[in-house]
């Protein structure tokens, strides 16, 4: 039969608060392959929302109870950062493949706590959601680079922009989010990694300022982050993380070769219309990191379910996370100390 | 229940060729409330490919066939064009919906017999495939127009054009492709109808030449079309339809008002990534129309499911089909009598 | 000695009108081999600006003064239309080289006298300002097809668009304008011309409407006109004009050839300056011709020197201004008659 | 009598190197209010050229004759790097206004002596050439910022990028260029501080690495540097610098406010032309940075005109130059050190 028909993967969902919706909703509505069999979360109006909407039979209030379920192949945990490290460790000695979103953990310690017991499992998927690496442009642009279209690649320039949101909404959540290079510029060392070809980092040094939201000081956060991280063998990256930006969301990445260079995202067009009238010639930006990557998001599920169905390798592992919080963890130490430090 | 699950709309596919293929795939696994249940096609291998890939359980080899199966509730007619309109007509009267991949027909009268059946089953859904109605910029296009965003339109501006196929594998469809103005500008004819408020056309003047493919002078046809459109009360549409662009597919809009302008499409980009190298700085642009549009066809048939189950009234009319054949005919008289040509 | 101290051209200017004024700084301040040595104007305040602003030594109120002051070499005119002709033609049968800002004139018969008065006196430079053809992005194009950058290239889209002037200052000229196909459209007509390689224009149609400015009806002209040009060897152009955009002055002009496509000036950015805002991501647009085509201005007037100075080739012939014209009356023409019209 | 031909200030030129012949072109046919007087170079055949091309009457092949020369109201000196300091507190004590092509020096102690000569000679006027300052797009830029378009600026992204020279020429420069920021970033820096309002530098630190031209290392120099400048108020600045790029001379500078942001050179078109073909949709970048200055360096040279004649008041001062160079001095330690570093 075919792939869509047999043997579906059966996932339950951790999580439903908004990024868990729209994880559940791609899970149950646009997977080939995979079926969204449970869902746990512990408020009721949550779980009601998945059966009502996406037809979910099995609901749990309780993450030890979804483990538990014989229908759960797989588990993907979209439950507060804090939980993460805990739950896929239980998942995987559950027997479970288990997505993550990221981030994996604040510490470096606990990553590789995970990432041994994920180790111990290796039959089972172990993945975190670092979504660019699903998006068309990135895989283009990493195909490109491996066709040797910029020679050898030696420095990143990658940004996670916000739009400004007058509320500050995210100020409240700022305790507990390990900062802006932890919950921000993560994406981007990620994606550095993986275009310079896992370089090993050595040093870094961070600044940062705070442009619009004086809570973050308590905190000792700032709204806007800039970094330097130096690579072994020469390679290096810059990085530029932004909560304040006035026009929409745009996150953007340069790779730069000895032959040549490539730029993803610069416009962050919303789509392909262009207006022209009193204020000039313009094109909306998209909104949030959701709307820009929407179809990353989907991608990234879909190679969840191949890899948990044997189909195609992982295409991101935990070792992976474990080296991009490692140099978020120096880079948010050097924002405190103000010196360069070591990785 | 909820609207996935519950009395999901039961489609049956006519005609598994590629476009066919494309539409079968989207049903069967890209739209929620719909489910392929059936699929025709004389050929043996095309059946058996939605067998085995999409699991369709039941297969005819007989249109007539199809529209016997109680099972089904509404048909996608993805045939070829001569057989469009009698399709439609029988689809109806067997008190199915009725979804058709453009164009409805060749001629005028053939059009209107469609429309004129449509009309008698009120109550059962017909539309035409005019995919550029269900792309997410066109879509914000009209949006702004209809917020006023451009003051009042009165200019169209439209083009349709394919990358250049060496082989000139069209050439050879040129005899029943009704010519470049019936198989191309009929979408910018739709375009400019949608985006000027539905004003009637007077007149028209086409001119064309051949610039690649020598071939179709034999049946007086043209490899690049050029033609303007006049409307009662002032309205003007220019259209362009080439099939010998260099590099990709660029279909683009251009709507003009008195106090802005809008453009959709310009640039072709395949996605969000320029490249700087020694030729300068660059991007892809997308291969075909189905790369460039292949959400809109998502949406397409979403939004058809969504009407055949009265969820929202219909984007596009068989009269809207109807009118931009009355002024794709008028082109192709044109282009052949030298002349300006009555709609 | 260098070329730029001995033997400067000497010239003179006729007409301080707003065109003239610009001229006449070019020539003074801006063009190396050359002196402005005499000005021509009816109006004493207008000479007063050539003497304080320009230092002009001699300074006519009557065109014949012009023509008889020994030393002047060549004359710039830059008087109202209905009096070029005239005057090219007495500066010609006076002895001088002259540089005509366009039109040549309104009908082709005028155009075609002054050429024949040009031919008789061949040792003298008699240029028409189509100022494109000295802008360099326009060289540039004209370069690279040269160079076979696209193949054969078969068809021109090109348009003149000027900002909307809400107190529409401009009708007040339309009856004398010769229509905006005469006016605005003949820039197009000489690039088309120019990029396919001067092919003979066959058969024309024009369309046109008015969207802002009724005054205009009047004199049969339009406030946006739209239209085909055929040529003998299957070449073609599309041809729009516009006095309404809401954002600038863009002119743009596109040729499409068998292997490649060329664009200039989409966009019409007024620097180099991008910005975003709550508005979306945007650049200003230049506002008029003369900001987009002010460094092709000096080259035009330099380019005019050179050739007075036979240190190279005219780029533009009165034969290619008599051309423009016979294409653009047809033009007008057919907007008039709602008929294809011949050339 | 008019601004052009009244009391037109004097010039000499020292220095006939490539820059120095672009300046004295520039003085010598594009600068009304100004002549070029006098020329001052060791080279006999650099003299001649000047004598040929440019008709300049006074030649000198000493620094000293040409500071004695009675005719000479200011000096405009493109000497290499070393003589810059010496020749200009000369030339002020000599009496005459100074132009000096940047850099001011290479350490701040010198920068600082040449301001205190100049500050005791304040009737005269002493400008380096930190050309940025009199592009239109920068000029617009600082304008938007004025005038609020982007609320509070805070940080500063800028880049210096020129094209890869195979030959790697610059490399036999680089003992005496003062390292990449010293020689590239010093523009980036002037830019940040100017759109930034001036503010206190405070830390800085620098990395960098070779890409291409191993040879750099000898003097500790690399062809890709990348560095953050900390400002008192939480002002940031963000610099890279390149010598490596594949496309052309791109040079960018961003500037971020709490209400938008704007963004100045991106893609370094050439011009308004773009290709579409095989490759995909590309534009040509301008080859360095002359061909994108060039409007500026005319700009310069008038505003240095303007500033002498007391028409207007100088753009950048020395204390300017100063604080480039003492934060370029900062960066080019901490290249070497690997840690943050005072200002």
């Amino acid at each position: 039969m075919s792939a869509s028909t047999s043997a579906a993967l059966r996932i339950g969902i951790a999580g439903l608060g908004r990024m868990g919706q729209r994880h559940a909703r791609v899970i149950a509505l646009g997977t080939p392959g995979a079926r969204l069999v449970a869902a746990c979360s512990p408020a009721a109006d949550e779980r009601e929302w998945a059966r009502r909407e996406l037809g979910v039979a099995a609901l749990h209030d309780d993450f030890g109870a979804l483990l538990r379920d014989p229908n759960v192949d797989a588990v993907a945990i979209v439950t507060p950062t804090t939980l993460h490290a805990g739950q896929a460790i239980a998942a995987l000695e559950a027997g479970k493949h288990v997505f993550l979103e990221k981030p994996l953990a604040l510490d470096v310690a606990t990553c590789e706590r995970v990432a041994a017991v994920a180790q111990a499992h290796a039959a089972q998927v172990a993945m975190v959601g670092f979504v660019r690496r699903f998006d068309a442009s990135y895989l283009q642009a990493k195909a490109e680079i491996d066709a040797g279209a910029i020679g050898r690649p030696f420095l990143v320039r990658s940004q996670t922009g916000d739009m400004n949101d007058p509320q500050g909404f995210f100020v409240r959540f700022a305790p507990t989010s390990g900062g802006i290079f932890l919950d921000c510029s993560v994406h981007d060392i990620d994606v550095a990694r993986w275009m310079l070809g896992n370089p090993k980092a050595t040093r870094v040094f961070a600044s940062g300022t705070i442009a619009l939201h004086p809570g973050l000081a308590d905190c000792g956060d700032v709204d806007n982050g800039m970094a330097i991280v130096e690579f072994d063998g020469g390679a290096r990256a810059m990085l530029y993380a932004t909560r304040t930006l006035p026009h929409g969301h745009e996150s953007t990445s340069e790779v730069i070769g000895t032959t040549g260079t490539l730029q993803i995202g610069v416009g962050a067009h919303r789509d392909r219309l262009q207006l022209r009238d009193a204020s000039g010639v313009r094109h909306r930006a998209v909104a949030d990191f959701y709307e820009r990557l929407h179809e990353a998001f989907d991608r990234e599920i879909a190679d969840f379910v191949a890899a948990c169905r044997g189909e195609k390798p992982l295409a991101v592992t935990l070792a992976d996370a474990t080296e991009a919080t490692r140099i978020a963890v120096a880079l948010t130490k050097s924002l405190k100390s103000g010196q360069v430090e070591p990785v």
